[in-house]
């Protein structure tokens, strides 16, 4: 396979015609196909099977603490949800609370409650003239839409597989007061499937922030989120290693159950220490009369324990690895060698990540859509929406059927090929 | 029966030495009442018997829209929630966005929205020097606790059984650009049980505000929460009301299921103009993926439409009705003609607001207190925790059994009485 950029002109003027032909029948297959999210597919959703039968009109409705689920209290979450969420994030139950349907709401609750009332007694960040965060990139658009949300000025930090890069985080923070925050997929990251290093999580726990309302946003939203029985990711567990850093406050984590059980109807939670999750009852008393403790319960009652979720997920594994896979063997097989593409390969999560070559993406996506498939906004997943570089596209395969998957490769492979024969020719 | 007031002192001292025998004997009997909040009790949430087996591994589960319930979308709600809590409201569901398990936090949210970004593109309210908001006292703590979070006064306005003295809402609403709300609890009030005039209803709705942000937090929270089948009260729709007097954007309405299924595992909604819809809407976007839908579908599957909620509340209404007149009966029997206290008699809702003389209701919820009996404190119906008065006091009779109910009133009439007797012998 010859890389593109060694084409002459003319091999390329041959390969663009052959690649419209090829297109232009693709158009005509009338494809409706949607790669843009992170969206479970039915199957996924079947595979908690019986998840709402665990508690009906028979069932005991008491939680461990004798509180009965259905009534108000307990606005931490039932004691048992607590473990099992603590399980989730390797963290003991009196650092969690349990929340409702969307980790994104607590994490929002979190940014929007420190403009209005600051961070354990610091100043709000509405009464401070500026008020940054750092984005490791690419990163997760719903994290950077809520700081933007905020005015929250935002700073990229450039992703490695090892995670962001710490020289720069470390420098940022320790010298810039008014960075108040890093948003961290710290495992099976959006959108690389990447997992931080032990030495980049250590890093991170031992930060000397000039703020002193630093707060390290860490969304393990893919914790258990693996692909393979036999290829897992493992992540050190970050509440212990900033308390031993002698950062104990530093971090608030984030998980749900929306890729476990149901994607609108899981339940969330939030790991921190005694300080933090104290300052956040404080508001919780006032925002909330509790979250749903029944569906706690009912998550509790049907998977038992963390191993009942771990066995679960493999559920998931095996229907999302095909499709994984026969996205990647796409890739290879039709853009290997051809320096018009790099890619990632993931133990697990929800995404690929693609870097087409500089200046493509935006193309590359219109052309999939324009034939029919509808892939996640090119500069998504970037801060304000803009991709410095125009090269990153997020490619989501846990939605479509495997045959949709398999068509929805083969258009995407065309259309990288043929938007970066147009640009070759254009140079 | 002769008024306390009309008694010699002799009298009041010989009455003294009685009371303090029976409170002695009270106490010995180490009762543990709470009447402290509007809590269902057990009978309550078992009466939606099945509520959980409507929903089962069966159960076809997707929307009228075609959404499967389980997974991310119809961030407004799925279509027959939001026609069903509109209903409730009266209004149409198009008027109506459905969300999570607390009418609270959408009222939170909705000011601390207001705080960090303003209203229809008014100045956020955190950049402003003052804002300020209407209470109509005796009123709800949980209201007062949100405004008071975000520093906002609160002005005292007295309540009537029609509603709020208007004339004093109308003068201050329309005078004063830094008034940019107020709370109420239109039908069955909290805590007196009073429901708004129609003339209170269209005064409201005809309101001059000098701020263009200001709106009506209009909690309907008992809404479809009678007592009796032939004694309801009517309530007129707020929202067209407003549209017809030129104020379309003027008011928030809120509702739940909270007191109809389950405390902690109902849902809520929100009704408004499409205006201010669409801005929760921009900002619902960010803040959650969706409320859960699934607990949607489960309420429209069980009570299939507004009869069927209505018939349900009957069933409230005959187990709450005997406790309301058990206090009611204890009330009248042992404090009518005494002078020493005052009264509502709802028609619907969860309280009875009990108006002690002045200087008297601390007293009399530290000597229930002291014999077992936990009540809301006193001061909490009024914004900061002060009563000027220090008279009011909330009976809830929702939560104990009818026998403990019973003892609850004896209770507190012979606390009432006690207080009192202290109260004239040290003037």
């Amino acid at each position: 396979m010859k890389a593109y950029q060694d084409l002459s002109r003319e091999e390329l003027l041959a390969l663009q015609a052959q690649l419209v032909k090829e297109y232009e029948k693709a158009k005509e297959r009338g494809l409706k196909l949607d790669m843009s999210r992170g969206k479970p597919s039915i199957a996924q959703l079947e595979m908690a099977g019986g998840f709402l039968d665990v508690l009906n009109s028979d069932s005991p409705m008491k939680a461990e603490d004798g509180i009965d689920v259905r009534n108000y209290g307990d606005m931490d979450g039932i004691p048992e949800a607590k473990k099992l969420m603590g399980d989730i994030m390797g963290v003991p139950a009196e650092n969690v609370i349990v929340c409702g349907n969307a980790s994104l709401s607590i994490m929002y609750d979190t940014v929007s409650r420190s403009v209005t009332h600051g961070v354990l007694g610091s100043t709000p960040w509405c009464k401070l003239d500026s008020v940054k965060f750092l984005c490791p990139v690419p990163g997760y658009d719903r994290h950077f839409a809520i700081t933007q949300r905020f005015g929250i000025e935002m700073i990229n930090v450039p992703m490695t597989p090892q995670g962001p890069d710490m020289d720069m985080v470390e420098e940022l923070v320790s010298g810039d007061e008014s960075i108040k925050g890093i948003w961290c997929v710290p495992k099976y990251s959006n959108p690389q499937g990447y997992t931080y290093s032990a030495e980049t999580v250590r890093r991170f726990a031992g930060l000397r922030p000039a703020a002193k309302d630093f707060r390290i946003y860490w969304d393990n939203a893919y914790a258990v989120h693996h692909l393979y029985a036999d290829r897992q990711d493992e992540l050190p567990e970050i509440l212990s290693l900033c308390a031993e850093a002698g950062n104990p406050d530093m971090v608030y984590e984030f998980c749900s159950t929306s890729k476990i059980t149901y994607a609108g109807a899981g339940i969330s939670a939030v790991a921190s220490s005694k300080a933090n999750l104290d300052e956040m009852r404080k508001c919780l008393t006032i925002q909330t009369i509790g979250s749903d403790k029944v569906n706690q319960l009912r998550h509790v009652r049907y998977f038992k324990d963390i191993n009942g979720i771990n066995a679960h997920m493999m559920k998931h594994a095996e229907w999302l690895r095909p499709k994984f896979e026969a996205v990647l063997e796409v890739l290879d097989r039709e853009l290997g060698g051809l320096g018009i593409g790099e890619w990632t390969r993931p133990n697990g999560g929800y995404f690929i990540s693609f870097d087409a070559m500089e200046n493509c993406a935006k193309a590359i996506v219109a052309k999939c859509k324009e034939a029919g498939m509808v892939l996640t906004g090119a500069g998504a997943t970037y801060p304000y929406g803009k991709d410095p570089r125009d090269s990153n596209i997020r490619i989501a395969p846990s939605f479509p059927t495997p045959e949709d998957m398999a068509m929805a490769a083969d258009l995407f492979v065309l259309c990288v090929k043929l938007v970066s024969v147009e640009k070759l020719l254009a140079q």
